[in-house]
């Protein structure tokens, strides 16, 4: 079973990382790029538990460890 | 338009940052969890362009900009 996870940084907070992205490619000449944010992704393979187990260990992974809900969010999604 | 790009370290190459996470989950007592992948997430808002040109334009995008080939895979969806 894997666990797919998105943590992206709150729509109220800048992201400098995706600014400086689209800061590079408006100088390349992609003029038509709005915008741009970045975040991270991850793939957590997961052994021996349920379905809902897993939805209910990868949420806590996810709001203890990969994401910092002060400045970011996530969501996830439980694959197989 | 929106555009959805994941960047991953290919599995070929060592991913030292999912590594670390993986032994934070391993002392933390997560021992289900078997292995973690990190990687990137990219969220594009694109204007004036159509589905075609987007898919074009996204692909040269995260060949040249996002991913770095030679250690990293990508894929990327085209939304709405």
């Amino acid at each position: 079973m894997k666990a797919h996870i998105w943590v992206m940084p709150k729509l109220t907070v800048l992201d400098p990382q995706g600014k400086t992205i689209h800061n590079a490619l408006s100088s390349l000449g992609y003029k038509t790029v709005q915008s741009v944010r970045q975040g991270k992704f991850f793939v957590l393979e997961l052994e021996g538990l349920t379905r809902a187990e897993a939805e209910t260990q990868v949420g806590k992974i996810s709001r203890d460890v990969l994401a910092n809900l002060v400045i970011e969010d996530f969501r996830f999604e439980i694959i197989e």
